[in-house]
């Protein structure tokens, strides 16, 4: 007989221990069926949450709530409790969770009414607001497995830098979030705790690798959310749920003392990751971004850049935006191209200038992004999965092999090749007619809308301001309608392979298009590299002008 | 008959291009004979320069140059043509240019002139001042050969961004100046060019690598110069020859588009240099900075930082500075602990608050950079010698040799371990006492005088301002007296071999010491990470307490 690979008990126990911190009363009697697609009024028909918990979550961003606990509406446990029974609901219906923290979080929450009270005080910014994060994260006393065996039962001795200045500011910690194997697939799937569904649709992708954070969010199960980004895993997860999300540039939050599957100093010759935050509205990813900035991170993670939130840049006349409609490597499919152009004309009728930009070297960032995800030859995260005999994933077994890692010399070349594409991809910033600075583009974040389950189409439009270390976030616009569904590719030759996989996602003999419908049409915002309080603004400005924010709150 | 190796021609011929391009006029009736030791006072007994020329380059500052040149005080041909001619008196008697650019110039300075006339306005904040720059930079039409033959001859096409930036500002660039071979030795030396020498005191060194802008400052043959540092090359050529210098974070000053013998990326998986002013006046340093600064160099250069002048820190409250007297590695010899001790109590009774600083992991800088500095294991400047036969030159000959290039696995253990050395060098900052943040510490510049030619022993303090990053930079105290000759070294054990060869800069046994009477005694201040105006403010701040700029300047 043969003996089951380790990972496999290893995974089994991971999951009862999560199962085991669950309160049983907050177990929905039954599931839905498999067929129900679109789960998110589940919460308020389980009888789970009372009317007052059904109001925290539904009617607040994170910035309302942290008013009303200061203007004692609610307290802090109330806003606690309401928000762990509804993640654990969004646990039961969408996967998106991996470690639960409950009973620490209702003694923070307990400590900081008592401390409002005594003192008149608030601890912070974020006092009493339920903040998740993704499973990177370390919290003392709990596990950051993100999904790998052989990481299990690895209970974290100190917090990541981010998490203590989180604390700092007030906010309460009560769960982390599912991610994908390795942290390099687009769908968040893994053996240890499984698939993340999109609570919107669980037939397409809740996109990753902070896809357990998007679904999360998208139950409203967090009010705001934390994850990280090195390819586009803040930004894919937030269109695929919805929601907006930022990935600021690598000098701005703390990403330090994460688990992500790499050694310590190799992010320094590659590529850096960034954290950033994942919410239901501008405010409260700037909540989030102010918040961290002022508390002067730079004085304890020595990557980060000196600066304030006011010194991160601004608009600073009147605003001058661009758009950029293609990267020149994937053609965005038709309803992508439509929500782009809309967006720009809406802006335009509304007064702010939008000019086309012609980003001739956007093509090669792609490409020498690659080259940079594969220093190392995935060596060190094959190595972690075989510790446990634990097979990639589907998604990942025809995409990720154990190769030789990248020489010196290839490392030189490819560093000479990005600092010369970064010089070029700065003259995208310039109005070359009037000698403007551009205060921040928009652009696809995907050539596709949100796609069926392991089917999202290459990261060009994400990975580039990675490699470029731009601030860049995605902004939900409307909801995919039926008149989308009409829009055909023309007859032109692909551009490439990944072009030909993207069209596959549109022609009718490799695609139901309408698993489309009901699912939401995204853009992007970029701005200049350190400029993350331009890029806010700029983002704020095109919700305003597209009255998202408001409604989306007032409907919510 | 032995073939002559190729760089022997090479070397006769680009110095006889050198002393082609220098006015017969200009040249000194007869050399002063090698006993001269202090050779500053030729220009003055010259007579080559003019009663208006020997004040235009004695009483001036290039602030005070610029407000002259506004105020029709002087023409900018007048200034330029004065230290033209100064500077090639400095060349004879010590040997500190390379590229000779003064028929450019003058058409420029006309130009300039004009300019003014016509429109009544300035080019720039420089405008009419003529900068001096290191050999590395890059002139269109000139060599930037940094004294290596087969680099000879090979004029630049494009402008290092830099000197585009000074142009910008109304700057007149009319001369480079020398290095050492390989830029990697403190002694500035090399084949082509042969040895700078110290115009103070010809038996002791000039430094380097940035050794032919500080012996030209000191010449006054230019009022502000420019000079590069990756381990301490603007800031020890600054002690050597008794003037202001300051080394930048690299995210500044653009320091894109020069020739340092090495290949375009490798920066960026090593250390990363800074290029920064070498000048006799504080303010001086800062109108540099902040010239360079306020022109916007991030919309250029890729690797900049966003963030104007005043954007780069500054002093918040009352000041808190610190002071490190050691570095744990080599013991500063008594007058320089005497000079550092001096500056401190001086600071004290004046009302500044100095606090003694402990950092017990300043020692483990010293090495790591060294291993930053041999990921190549020097192949690019080995290939570079031996394409024309060149030999290293003495100092050199023992020191470097090549070897085979790091690792991927040594490369990121030493990224690794660098983050970890940063983030407890950070601890540096805090008064742990009160929880202020120090606004800058100051130290020694080197654990020994300014040595004779070719002993300069140890970097330690000057690299780890590189490895970390920090702004940091060269205040002139005052002059090493009769009395500083007292003092013993104590009876214990050398720290190490560092240590032991520094001891010898002291003991009777090894050393004259008489050769140290007149050098000049410095300190070196360093401030916070990318505080490059918090720097600048602290040690104007001790200057202005020691009351040296104002005295200085009224004495030249």
């Amino acid at each position: 007989m043969a003996l089951e690979p380790p990972w496999k008990a290893i995974a089994a126990r991971k999951q009862a221990e999560r199962l085991s911190r669950i309160p049983k009363s907050w177990l929905l009697s039954s599931l839905p069926p498999s067929s129900t697609l679109d789960v998110r009024s589940i919460p308020r028909s389980s009888g789970i949450l009372t009317p007052l918990e059904l109001g925290i979550t539904e009617n607040n961003d994170a910035t309302s709530l942290s008013a009303a606990i200061r203007a004692r509406k609610y307290t802090a446990v109330q806003v606690t409790t309401a928000f762990c029974k509804r993640a654990v609901i969004a646990q039961q219906v969408c996967n998106c969770l991996t470690e639960i923290l409950f009973s620490g979080a209702l003694e923070r929450a307990r400590y900081l009414d008592s401390y409002y009270e005594k003192t008149g005080k608030t601890v912070g910014p974020l006092h009493g607001v339920p903040i998740s994060l993704k499973d990177t994260f370390k919290i003392k006393g709990y596990d950051s497995s993100i999904g790998i065996a052989s990481l299990a039962f690895k209970p974290a001795t100190e917090n990541s830098l981010l998490v203590d200045i989180l604390l700092e500011a007030g906010a309460v910690l009560y769960c982390k979030t599912n991610v994908p194997q390795t942290l390099m697939a687009l769908d968040s799937d893994n053996n240890v705790f499984g698939r993340v569904l999109n609570p919107r649709n669980r037939k397409v992708t809740a996109g990753g690798s902070s896809g357990g954070e998007g679904a999360l969010v998208a139950m409203r199960g967090s009010v705001l959310g934390v994850g990280t980004d090195v390819g586009g895993s803040i930004r894919i997860p937030a269109m695929c749920n919805g929601l907006y999300g930022i990935k600021p540039g690598s000098m701005r939050v703390p990403y330090v003392g994460q688990e992500n599957g790499t050694r310590e100093g190799a992010s320094k010759i590659g590529l850096m990751a960034s954290a950033g935050p994942i919410a239901g509205s501008m405010r409260d990813c700037e909540l989030l971004l102010r918040t961290v900035s002022n508390a002067r991170p730079w004085e304890r993670d020595p990557s980060l850049a000196y600066g304030l939130w006011e010194d991160q840049g601004g608009i600073e006349r009147k605003p001058l935006l661009g758009v950029i409609r293609t990267d020149g490597l994937i053609t965005p499919l038709p309803p992508v191209a439509k929500v782009l152009d809309e967006t720009v004309q809406k802006l335009r009728k509304s007064g702010v200038e939008v000019i086309e930009i012609d980003a001739p070297e956007f093509k090669k960032c792609q490409s020498l992004a690659n080259s940079f995800f594969g220093i190392d030859g995935a060596n060190h995260v094959f190595d972690l999965l075989e510790a446990t005999k634990e097979p990639l994933t589907g998604w990942l077994s025809t995409r990720l092999r154990r190769k030789t890692p990248m020489g010196l010399d290839k490392l030189v070349e490819i560093h000479a090749k990005k600092v010369q594409l970064e010089t070029e991809m700065l003259k995208l910033w310039k109005d070359h007619k009037t000698g403007r600075t551009i205060d921040a583009f928009i652009c696809p974040v995907a050539p596709h809308p949100v796609p069926p389950i392991d089917r999202w189409n290459g990261v060009s439009y994400t990975s580039s301001f990675v490699l470029l270390d731009y601030p860049a976030g995605t902004l939900p616009i409307r909801d995919f309608k039926e008149e989308d569904l009409r829009g055909e590719l023309d007859n032109s030759k692909p551009l490439g392979s990944w072009d030909k996989i993207n069209r596959e996602l549109w022609d009718a003999k490799t695609i139901d298009r309408n698993v489309y419908l009901g699912t939401k049409l995204s853009v992007q915002v970029v701005a200049p590299k350190m400029q993350e309080r331009r890029l806010v603004q700029a983002m704020s400005l095109i919700d305003e002008v597209l009255q998202n924010d408001r409604s989306r709150q007032a409907k919510l």
